[in-house]
């Protein structure tokens, strides 16, 4: 047996989970441990998240869909949040993450984590900066003794999977603001560990003292998401020697924390134009031995703000066939302001699309499946067939209720190609 | 000069716009004049339709969008419809189809005219079928001298571009009503034409009698936009026989129009998963002798009814970068209802975004100049400039309008990555 299943944290979540597990990926107990030994699957769930349902990431299980969350300063009320975590699960979301960085931060992830049957994750150093920033100091004076307490204050707190920029590395982040980028940084994580260092003349201590963060993952089950704080935030700046020291890093972490039986993740990038979205995601595998792919977007275009859920979608099924294991979904609200609880919805469902498009171009047979139900539910005008098969039955039914006892639909009423044929 | 310039109606229609073209287009005259004396770039004008702005279609001119607008049976308001071509304009469509299946179509069309200065597209079989329908009588007893008599009176009427399923041959009808298909035919003029030459035991009369269209082509500058009757109506059906036997036939049509003066586009699939898409799109030009291709989705996805905009868009994306020239939009809408305003817009947007999408993988400058102008907002936190670079400045402007006093966006305030580097 490996050193993985020596870890009782995710032992445990292992044998609790996998006869469910085994049963909805459609994968054998032996493939799905398998995976996680290879380090190309991870088993979220935190022992000490109540009720926590595992999610398994990683190929060939099911493409998987992350949505976002939380309080901001301009727009901070918890209540909201609540209730967008709702909107999103029962969107479909498979994970959520809580990125809140205003209110009580400690209470609202308790809530969240009470609320949440399936794993949350978080981003430990907003928690740090935020006191630093609500006293009006500057988080580029934090201290890493602060940051280490609180990744191991949130992992006894129950939560499952944490991004942490400990791939950023000082020769990147002067690479990144060194005026060659279009965008500079634009991770909100990445940007504070890069003022950290660029003030305080020292490296990243997420890299530096990564093996506490080894531990910690370790004795909580807490999956390493290793973030892309240097991910491009224009298409111009996608590929560029910057992302690709901080990949080439995260890469060589992920080999060394999985020896020491810790689950980790790849965060990827960000804004990258269609032409190299399969060259990013093959290249970026290769370089982390096929760890789970945790990607925002692609982001195939800069100028679609109020569409970045089409633009992500289009990057995302793209991604997928290409190899990306777990989507983070963009909004509608993406740089215009926070998503509201329809702006979650749409992003949610927007991802879905992205990952059902993305595994049919795989030949997954799940997703072939439900593509040839669906057909079968078309050509013969049964409509509840189609419910079953579409994605958003709820959605169907809406539109369809003003002329739900019609055959046809009402775009083409009598005109219907298929009932004419038929006829 | 070549056979085009003789033909006094394009010759009228080119003059008369190529100043402006040019300049939009950003192309020297004698560039479009070349594309469209090689037929890969068709100019969509009846110099009957008042106050038109004609369109250039087929690389390297931008790529545009249609949007297609019209009654159907269950849902039959004329003013409703007019409305829609106006949203549709507003939200960046380059033409318009008008698919009236319900009500006065002679009166749909005329009004439609006149309210559109951009190119006005119709499938002249509607119209015919429409009066058999109406009177319960089976369309596939047409008499083929109404459909002749219904495509001269709508090209006198000023229509630009005319959906014509001459491709569709006996043989393919049969390969695709012979149940090897998932979806059989889902084109409502393809399966009306199918059931008449089954029926008839006879061959196609668009196809038999192609001539008389190149005819009234050539008299009135409409462009022949020959049409997919057995387009994909499920993923499992994309790229069988009965496809390409009208794929190839239409590209034989094509170019034996082109020869006698008759300007054409070549209509494509349809349903198509995101494997195929490149290579259908590659053969299909290749069959076609690169004429300009205006596709419907791809739809990569069956199982998306609600999203089919979004499904479509990640096919469009995709087909842009593999040379298509011309994209119809699918709405939220598609497969469930008819359109309704918000759809319309949606649906724009969307095919929007796809076109920016493929057009920035393809280095276009114009699309990369947009992407650029959008970083250098971003970066200085210029809301002014992000607003003139975005697809959509109505949307960014309402969504940032709570917080507009702020530099920063709600999502991140004063976490916001880019300032926090700056200050």
């Amino acid at each position: 047996m490996s050193v993985f299943f020596k870890n009782s944290a995710l032992a445990k979540v292992f044998e609790s989970g996998i006869a469910a597990l085994s049963s909805e990926e459609n994968l054998l107990p032996e493939a799905i441990r398998a995976g996680i030994e290879a380090g190309t699957m991870v088993l979220l769930g935190n022992p000490a998240h109540k009720n926590l349902k595992p999610v398994l990431i990683g190929s060939p299980s099911r493409v998987k869909i992350n949505a976002n969350i939380g309080t901001s300063p301009l727009l901070n009320c918890a209540q909201t949040e609540m209730e967008k975590l709702s909107v999103a699960l029962q969107a479909g979301a498979d994970t959520v993450m809580d990125l809140s960085i205003a209110g009580d931060l400690d209470a609202i992830r308790d809530g969240m984590l009470n609320l949440c049957p399936s794993p949350l994750g978080t981003v430990p150093i907003y928690a740090t900066a935020q006191t630093y920033l609500d006293a009006e100091r500057d988080p580029c004076d934090i201290d890493p003794e602060e940051l280490f307490a609180e990744v191991e204050k949130q992992a006894a707190q129950g939560v499952d999977f944490m991004t942490l920029h400990c791939g950023l590395t000082r020769r990147g982040a002067e690479w990144a603001v060194s005026g060659e980028r279009a965008m500079g940084i634009v991770s909100r994580g990445g940007s504070i560990l890069a003022r950290w260092m660029l003030k305080n003349g020292r490296e990243n201590p997420l890299l530096t003292d990564f093996d506490r963060l080894v531990d910690i993952a370790v004795r909580h089950n807490v999956t390493l998401s290793l973030g892309d704080g240097l991910r491009p935030g224009a298409g111009a700046d996608a590929g560029d020697a910057a992302q690709f020291e901080e990949v080439i890093t995260l890469g060589r972490l992920a080999r060394h924390a999985h020896a020491r039986g810790a689950q980790c993740m790849i965060e990827g990038p960000g804004h990258v134009p269609l032409n190299d979205v399969e060259a990013q995601i093959r290249i970026i595998k290769r370089l982390t031995d096929n760890a789970p792919l945790y990607v925002l977007g692609p982001l195939t275009t800069d100028v679609a703000p109020g569409y970045d859920h089409i633009a992500g979608a289009i990057g995302g099924a793209l991604g997928v066939r290409a190899g990306v294991d777990f989507l983070c979904y963009l909004t509608p609200a993406e740089h215009l302001t926070l998503p509201d609880a329809a702006d979650v919805a749409a992003g949610v469902m927007a991802s879905r699309v992205a990952a059902q498009v993305g595994e049919v171009s795989l030949g997954r047979p799940q997703a072939l499946k439900r593509e040839a139900v669906m057909a079968t539910g078309r050509s013969a005008l049964d409509w509840d067939l189609m419910r079953q098969a579409c994605l958003d039955p709820k959605t169907l039914e809406e539109r369809r209720r003003p002329h739900r006892e019609e055959e046809v639909c009402a775009m083409c009423g009598k005109f219907c190609a298929v009932k004419m044929l038929r006829d």
